[in-house]
Formats: C-alpha cells, sequence, structure tokens
C-alpha cells in the first residue's frame, strides 16, 4: 500500500491526539507503528494505554523533561538530532508502516533540528511507510512537500478560562 | 475532575482519530470511555484496536450501513435518536468519565437529531463527565455552548489527487 506524508498544525486542540487515533486505526489493521516524541520527555497517560499495545506499536521520546517553549541548549539538541537520525534509521528497516514524528514542526521552529533535516527525512521515505508529523508553526516547505495538510485551528478554549491542563484529557 | 465539553469540527481530517486518541489518552490515565458512533455503520479498523482494551472502552453504533450524506429515512431518524437517548442514559449512570459523540454535528445537519436533543444532552451532562463531539458542520449553538472547540481545516488532501480511502489510515 502506497504511503504518504500528513501534517497536522496549528495552535488548536487536537494535533498528537489525531496521531494517536492514527495509531490506533493503523494498529486495528495490522499495520506496525513507531512513535518518535520530540521536545516532550514527559510521561504522558497515552504511553499506558500504548503499551498495552505494544506488539504493535513502539513509542520513544527523544526530548528531554525541562525544554519546553524557551531556547534550547546543546544537550536538547543533540538529543533531537541523534533521535531524528535514529528514526531514519528505523525507518529504512521497513519494520514499521507508520512513522509518526510527534511535535517534530516545533522541534524544526525552535532550531532543535533544521526543516532540511526534516525534508531529507521525508524525501528518504521508502513507497510504502506512512509518515505523520505533528505540532505548532510547521514550516512552509515541509507543508509544500506534505501530501495532506490539517490545521487544527482554536475556536474556543477553556485554558482561556483558567482550566490546568488534566491527567488523562490533557496530559 | 470537573469536565467539559469538546468540539472537533471543520472539513479536514482529523476529527474522529483526535476522538480516538482521547480516548487512548483518557484510559491510559484509568478513565472509562463510552463511544458512540452517529452517521457510521460500517466496521473500522480502530474498532480492532479499541476490543483489545474493551475492559475501559465500550464502543456503539447508532448509524446504518447505506446512510452517507444522503436524505435519512424514517429508520435512520429513529436509530440515530434512540441512541442518543440510550447515550443520555448511559451517561447518567455515572460508569464512564468520558463520553464521546461521534459525528454528533454531521447527525444534527442531516436532522437525524435536532440542534435543541444535542443541547439538551450537552446540558444534562454531569460535572465529572467529559463530552467529545465530533463531525463537520458543527452547528454555532453547539460551538456557543462548547468549553473548547477546535476546527480542523483541511489546507492540502490527497483525496485531491485521486487517493482513496486505505484500510489502517481512513478506515
Amino acid at each position: 500500500m502506497k504511503g504518504y506524508v500528513q501534517v497536522y498544525t496549528g495552535n488548536g486542540k487536537g494535533k498528537t491526539t489525531a496521531a494517536l487515533g492514527l495509531a490506533l486505526r493503523a494498529v486495528g489493521a495490522g499495520l506496525k507503528v513507531y512513535i518518535a516524541q520530540f521536545v516532550k520527555g514527559m510521561k504522558y497517560s497515552e504511553l499506558d494505554s500504548l503499551s498495552r499495545l505494544s506488539d504493535s506499536i513502539t513509542i520513544k521520546q527523544y526530548g528531554r523533561d525541562c525544554f519546553i517553549f524557551k531556547d534550547p541548549d546543546k544537550e536538547d539538541i543533540r538529543v533531537a538530532r541523534e533521535g531524528l537520525e535514529e528514526v531514519k534509521k528505523i525507518m529504512d528497516s521497513g519494520e514499521y508502516q507508520m512513522i509518526i514524528l510527534d511535535e517534530a514542526n516545533i522541534a524544526t521552529y525552535y532550531n532543535l533540528f533544521t526543516v532540511d533535516e526534516l525534508l531529507d527525512f521525508i524525501r528518504a521515505k521508502p513507497e510504502d511507510v506512512e509518515v505523520i508529523i505533528t505540532g505548532r508553526m510547521a514550516d512552509p516547505r515541509i507543508i509544500e512537500e506534505a501530501d495532506l495538510v490539517t490545521e487544527m485551528k482554536e475556536i474556543k478554549h477553556y485554558y482561556q478560562k483558567g482550566v490546568q491542563a488534566r491527567d488523562g484529557i490533557e496530559k
């Protein structure tokens, strides 16, 4: 089956969750999924669920706990760049039919790796692999290269009412 | 934990998949999730995955195979309306902390049930239940009532290139 490149960007809620839903659907159809989470180094509730499906989904985090929307240091950059290289090798292995690069757009925005490096990754995609890229601030060149792009647009958000992120809902 | 009403609408890809991802995350945090799929009566790959998590996720379809974006007949309307009533009783039971009404916006758009009926459902929500509503064409009154609204906006879609829906990716 021919694979494509999907991008989920924008400032609204639902980008990572859409990727998780895609992973769930793919696994249901017998595909194997590799999820690389950039930027995030925290423990998310979804990992508990995904571990129950662990024969078909592999998830690995390539981000440190302490980096969130501030200037990255050399260690942040090393972790992200080596991560992208590792995922490229995993993609080349042919073991997985879906590769999710969660928050990769934000990773380029904060110069953890470059847009050119992400483009190289996309262009190296084997024919039958689906690549999913999430994160705000998708670079126009990534959008141009992708086959499907959805912008999650925030119309209304309860954070504006002062609601804090909740276990099982936001994290 | 206080629950809210989330709406995922718009013409872009990712609405149902975002809801599935939310379900996965909620289950990971020990919540119980009820997914009601309106309009759809088909078998989706995600159901295979969800069945593996069946102790925490219940999914039921309240739509017939043959109804897709055409005028509903009395049987379509009966199935959807009785479905919404059934889900309301299930919500009232207190067993589930997350209720997903997949494609409920489209159900109101095609008059399977009314916007008022969906509003009644939302307003009857117990304090600690999270309600997720998906589907294109969300009515302005539903958007007004919701706490969080994301519009999935199609920027680019490979359907325009003639790609057909694929098992494990779109269905």
